[in-house]
């Protein structure tokens, strides 16, 4: 049995820098054809100068197939200027809560301050992407922030925002009111709840940021995704660290998915019969969102089994040394 | 400043076997009079024989401090002679439902099938410990369990039943249902919720079962405790594991702090201007519970800065390199 995917694309995805850079950048780009390149590096990729060089070097990780960096600027308050001239080389702006916390009358304060520029970005049509977590218990930190996007969308209502990598049915639920507002969601979300996290040995390499949360939230995402939901994208938040920032006294947060996305995405489809929507949600609705164009692939996967590598260089998968029914047999690039 | 206790009582408290049990359990007697020593060693101590052997290792391992080791059974189904011959040995049996915490392999599967065990333990007067969480979504496991405490306090109404290393606001409630009914309560869950787990980095060594919990089921215990409520003891869960065990793809559940407990019980009654409960909350109320008469011991603690040491052997301990504003400066022993 095969499985033909045209053009995947990853719409949130953490490429870092330097040698990781070039570690992991090859595994996305041999599978999807894009990517919503985030820019909270160290520093953040904030200036035109930085988002040059940074594309540039994300351009040379990823020379050996054809893939579209979708770079993006890290959301702070910038001039008409700034965003005119930055325009042509981004897909959004990244907003981190950050500054605009949804826990206090501070948080409203916040949100006027940066209206000048959230303004400016709707008038010019650069899509606010945003990380939306409050500052509160680490269950409710989604749920907390979610009267914060229900007033920018009211606010800006022809500025399209997007709903990052959603973990909960309350932020699906909120997807359906506003017509500017969107969202992505993860592989990982989409498989496992705090109990993959925490209920047996506490397993670090699966601790991201949103963490995962109750089998219902997660019911409520697959049946969005299932059905390639219009208004849902896929985006991996692969977020890469060295094995010794997650097996350690304080475990950095994040899930590096890239190299198992499209075998376990086809895996989960197929297992739910819902395998015609694959395509739609994994670069069809991100393309009509974002108008983007991406270069044309083809990339073939097979029901034939495929153990998972225990690491890529320092790094371990998701998914480490399970063996997927599905794999990736022909990239055919035009 | 300072502070004097009568005899402390550890009615919760694991020890382990061999070097750990060496290094450990001086750690625990040189602060407690007493404790009640956890059965889950592999194999678990579930017989007469090796309840002998344990005792005697733990008395060995404790013998330069007056200590009363508590040791409890595994429960599994006994006979009336097993349970008789058992009983001036133990302070009573301690029951794992299968499968939810460290070495309960063996553990309870079928509850209505150890109706005669409990009848025997009634009527034989042997305390009933239980690990109380269900097979269910890991922060629900707790409340999911309650409905069986209910149901066992109503049926063997002269039951002495305990609520093992409570979590939440709802266990309390239950507890003031039920005469028959107790509970213990660790240091960590008064001090830390999710959040000090995985609300920042990822912390493996504040990672334990039962999860540490919300907010609000924290504010329950703190009050609970700092009242010295009249059912609840103190039972530390201390549960060493060593580092490479901890800090790993896979992290054991157990927060060790038997070294640091009664410096942090100390500052955590003193910041809410409660130590003068904290005798009965450390101490008395176990003894009355329990009926036991631990060794007279006088733990005096003053407000003089301590910092807590970064590893015991290979165990890295709660609040490890932390300084406290509270230690232990003497221990006489009668």
């Amino acid at each position: 049995m095969q499985l033909q995917l045209t053009s995947p694309l990853d719409m949130h995805l953490h490429l870092r820098e330097g040698a990781m850079l070039d570690l992991v950048a090859p595994l996305s780009a041999r599978d999807f054809a894009g990517a919503v390149v985030m820019p909270n590096l160290v520093p953040p990729v904030d200036n035109l100068e930085r988002l040059a060089a940074y594309t540039a070097a994300v351009r040379q990780a990823t020379q050996d197939h054809p893939f579209a960096p979708y770079m993006t600027l890290f959301f702070r308050e910038y001039d008409q200027a700034t965003l005119e001239a930055a325009r042509p080389h981004i897909i959004g702006m990244k907003l981190y809560p950050e500054g605009v916390t949804t826990n206090s009358a501070g948080g409203v304060r916040d949100l006027a301050a940066i209206a000048p520029t959230l303004e400016l970005m709707q008038h010019l049509g650069i899509p606010l992407l945003v990380h939306g977590e409050s500052h509160g218990f680490v269950l409710d930190r989604e749920a907390e922030f979610l009267p914060v996007y229900d007033r920018l969308a009211r606010q800006f209502p022809r500025l399209t925002i997007v709903m990052e990598h959603i973990t909960t049915a309350a932020a699906l639920d909120l997807l359906d009111q506003h017509p500017n507002l969107y969202a992505t969601v993860t592989l990982h979300h989409l498989l496992i709840t705090l109990d993959d996290v925490a209920g047996g040995l506490l397993q670090p390499h699966l601790f991201c940021k949103p963490i995962a949360k109750r089998p219902e939230d997660r019911a409520a995402l697959r049946a969005a995704a299932l059905r390639a939901h219009p208004k849902l994208m896929f985006g991996s938040d692969s977020a890469p660290h060295p094995l010794n920032r997650k097996e350690a006294a304080g475990c950095a947060a994040g899930v590096f998915s890239a190299p198992v996305i499209l075998p376990l995405l086809a895996e989960f489809f197929a297992d739910h019969d819902a395998l015609p929507h694959l395509q739609t949600f994994v670069s069809d609705t991100a393309r009509s969102v974002y108008g983007v164009n991406p270069p044309q692939t083809t990339i073939t996967l097979a029901r034939e089994p495929w153990t998972v590598p225990e690491a890529y260089g320092n790094v371990v998968p998701f998914y480490a040394g399970r063996t997927l029914p599905w794999q990736v047999v022909e990239r055919a690039y035009a």
